[in-house]
């Protein structure tokens, strides 16, 4: 494999049968060019999957781990409430890595891109001793709209979507399904929101540093079967989202209640009134 | 080192005085959000910087590594015609990185950047074996306006800018300096342009292939002090200029010419009558 016959073939596995809209110019020029629509604002996100810290070539196949390194940036497209548009795939390919394997990361990009109409325009390849992939993805919402994490009040509502500790109860095997549906149906109605990338713990800290204000965790947690408590506070890779509506506010059916939003130092949290520290999947540990 | 920690200092960094024109959201929230303008175009690059690919602990300093990161994704906007507005860092420390060198390496990004008004609006930090840094580099140009590989016609004279080899008659040390202000001055002027990273003989033939034309090369390259023909022709990283124009335009003076777009098998390119391999700097050999 050298770069010139890489960038070809990758070039053939991301050709969509028809083109994003917006996609002046996909992968082939030293940048890719995209026309913005009037009276949108475009987010940014970009995550890296690396061999060995967020999957191991034993337990995962290429297709599973593509799958995985875009499904993260998604996640995070889906926690601002936007429509995932575009994604940049940067690769440092390790010493095993073959034309096969390659193809079959494309395979796992390609199916999960193709269910949210994601186009893939441009990238970097390089070499390494672990692979590293970093996937770059753009979306939009429209102008003003975005969800953040800095919105909290209290007497707000904290909800979560799905099942709590899913990813760690099942050590890290799944493909994690972005919830960028339930993210749009949240825009104008939440009055924050985030992804769960690091667990319950970690993440809900985050949102109230932004927010500055503290939490409170008191309603029974939806947990994944199998799922301990320990998973579901502090297990990463989860993907669902995290998000506070205003008291009275009804909630989508997605969403359950977990606790409240209340003043107090911020960033603080609890759980039926114990202090919660905010550790969870750390990228760095 | 934590993420929570790292993340913290990062965000000290990378915040400007005051903040780029567009920036709705920049580091803290799932995506940084951006506000289009009217009637511009957006570009988007991603490139790795790696140890012991890119650069050596031993010959370069954190400030150099992190010149270099963002200079290789500045150079791409450059040859795009577009001014250089945001960027994103994505870092995978090796065991042997520490604060100060972290801090080192956004010391060498603001140098830059600043000199560039681009900001950092976003990143990611994880962890591996050997320092890998991706920068993406969003840039734009008005509506239609980018410079393309893609556009060289038979007639059209090439030009490189600056002088050819430099970094290989360096040994790849120097802090490269991207060429916007050139890259601005062809817009509506130049036919083709790209940068120079992988070497003369391999990006011409790129602009070539994408052109649908063949390249001769004829008059004297415009070689750096002590860079060999071989620097010249085949040494990457110089992140000069090479573009195409007209007959009988007028060129700004940073640019040498250096041959004639011809019809012929795309992607041929000719030095003095003999075939060049289309070989260089190859970040996959």
């Amino acid at each position: 494999m050298n770069e010139l016959s890489l960038i070809a073939a990758i070039r053939k596995w991301s050709t969509p049968k028809t083109a994003a809209p917006g996609v002046v110019k996909g992968i082939g020029d030293d940048c890719a060019i995209i026309r913005p629509r009037a009276n949108e604002d475009l987010l940014f996100t970009t995550d890296f999957v690396i061999e060995d810290v967020h999957f191991t070539r034993a337990t995962q196949t290429g297709i599973d781990t593509g799958w995985k390194a875009l499904a993260r940036g998604l996640s995070d497209i889906a926690a601002m409430g936007g429509d995932a548009r575009y994604a940049l795939v940067s690769l440092a390919l390790a010493p095993w890595c073959c034309h096969n394997y390659v193809r079959d990361l494309y395979q796992g990009f390609n199916k999960l891109a193709g269910l949210h109409c994601v186009q893939i325009i441009g990238g970097d390849v390089s070499k390494t001793e672990k692979l590293s992939i970093d996937v770059i993805v753009i979306g939009s919402t429209p102008r003003g709209k975005a969800l953040r994490r800095d919105g909290a009040k209290p007497g707000d509502v904290i909800y979560v979507s799905g099942a709590l500790g899913r990813a760690a109860a099942k050590g890290y095997k799944d493909r994690p399904i972005p919830r960028l549906e339930l993210g749009r149906k949240l825009r104008g109605k939440a009055t924050s929101c985030m992804d769960l990338s690091d667990g319950l713990a970690m993440d809900l800290h985050r949102l109230a540093v932004e927010s500055g204000v503290a939490a409170e965790l008191d309603g029974p947690l939806p947990s994944a079967p199998k799922a301990t408590l320990e998973h579901a506070l502090f297990g990463g890779e989860d993907y669902e989202l995290l998000c506070t509506l205003p008291p009275g506010r009804r909630a989508p059916r997605e969403l359950t209640r977990v606790g409240l939003i209340v003043e107090g130092k911020p960033g603080r949290v609890t759980l039926a009134g114990e202090s919660l520290q905010p550790r969870g999947w750390d990228p760095l540990a």
